[in-house]
């Protein structure tokens, strides 16, 4: 089965049960589809402008892939064979913090990569894909699937979309989880979302859990890459829209460390136990 | 001079003096331009899905223009060159509705079908015109140029970027002025830096004014036009995020003419007097 028929699966098993064993699956042999095809690429080094950070691209021909922080993909077969069973199996939440987010970063970086050079699909693609993979962790981990909507008080029939809403029931918390590829200026929506939320259910009801990949840019010309962060703007939205309860960073920026909630994903696992 | 060189010249002169003379020259003379330009395609009509209007494209070898109404493009050259004259002149500000209405529409999308043909620049540079255009109007009525970014309290040497912000000093109201040739899901953005403002500075001290164009979108293949319209987004954002005070439309969709706070451009020179 060629990935984009496999990524049209997983938007209809997505549909049917993130939380499911199908998603799970379907998100397994993408990721070993997409590996395997990044590795009749070729593997460029990039200039990093980022410090402690290395990157390389996936190059094919003409084209190139975003930058990929090679000290969190695993480009290893045999380690990323066993990193697969331990998020099919549901170990991987055991695994030290280092490992599941260097799994988490290669599940989601495979499938990335390969669609800048395959053109599985359009731009969207791999946005919608990291998607539904955080949605699913969430979903598997919380025990319950999400709603994409929010019913509007006074408002007949009504609903606002949103990202994924996790209602998990009385005296448990309730979630409200954004999810990016990387933020720029339209991340404001998520704390404006928020704030929407806060609104009709009382700040605390439903906790804004943001997860992000990275801040990482890729000049295609210069080859350099350089991480776009804006740590006043973040403290702002969170003094003046709404408060969100944690922003998870699967390759997490250093100038947003010291920001309160900014969270590496290797603790997610704890964190919703 | 080529429309390219005019619109680096435009934003230049923005930059110095946004209510200028030298700012509404330009315009003036990229309109003509533009419009001599498009006199030179074809116009093809389109299928409208919307209720009592009309929409037209121009279209040169394989490329179509965006979606045109037709009712308030001014495509004789005679009657043109008489509404760019009152609007050169100042006189435009006493004109009836209608005539302001259909003067700014003309303003805006002769360059912005240009552009859709001719490529004078990328996918910004229509929404940066329209910016220009609108953020002109404002400063030159009110007598100042406007900022780009607010100081943020309690953090140095800091500033959190917006829109265009007039300040008015006392006594009088300032503004909050976001632009935008349509709205989408990104407008969210003008009710959350609203909120931003209202949090530092308190409510009703930034009058917030949205002014959209329009929100037309053309199917290029089957050639049709339809308004998407999200009046219940928009009534929830009003009530749970921020209230802005105006939404101007050049064209505005019948459906939102019930929001409170909507109304057409025509209105805007009384309104601001």
């Amino acid at each position: 089965m060629h990935l984009a028929d496999e990524y049209r699966a997983l938007k209809d098993a997505g549909r049917r049960d993130l939380g499911g064993v199908a998603v799970r699956n379907l998100l397994v042999l993408m990721t070993e589809q997409s590996h395997l095809f990044l590795r009749s690429a070729e593997t460029k080094p990039l200039k990093s402008r980022v410090l402690d950070k290395s990157y390389v691209a996936f190059a094919l021909g003409n084209k190139i892939s975003r930058a990929v922080n090679a000290a969190l993909f695993i480009s290893d077969p045999a380690e990323l064979a066993a990193s697969l069973t331990a998020f099919a199996d549901g170990s991987l939440a055991r695994a030290n913090p280092i490992g599941i987010q260097r799994t988490l970063y290669t599940l989601t970086m495979s499938f990335c990569a390969a669609n800048d050079l395959w053109k599985v699909g359009d731009k969207k693609t791999p946005a919608t894909y990291f998607e539904f993979l955080i949605g699913h962790l969430f979903a598997e981990r919380l025990g319950v699937n999400p709603r994409k909507w929010i019913p509007v008080p006074g408002e007949a029939r009504s609903s606002l979309p949103t990202d994924y809403i996790f209602e998990l029931g009385p005296r448990r918390a309730n979630f409200h989880l954004p999810v990016k590829l990387s933020t720029r200026e339209r991340v404001i929506q998520a704390w404006a979302h928020q704030r929407v939320i806060d609104g009709i259910y009382g700040v605390k009801t439903y906790r804004g859990c943001l997860v992000v990949l990275a801040e990482t840019k890729l000049d295609q010309k210069t080859l350099e890459v350089v991480e776009i962060c804006l740590p006043l703007q973040w403290r702002v939205y969170q003094k003046y829209i709404a408060e969100l309860w944690r922003i998870y960073y699967i390759d997490p920026p250093a100038r947003y460390a010291d920001l309160a909630g900014v969270k590496p994903i290797g603790v997610l696992y704890d964190e919703l136990d």
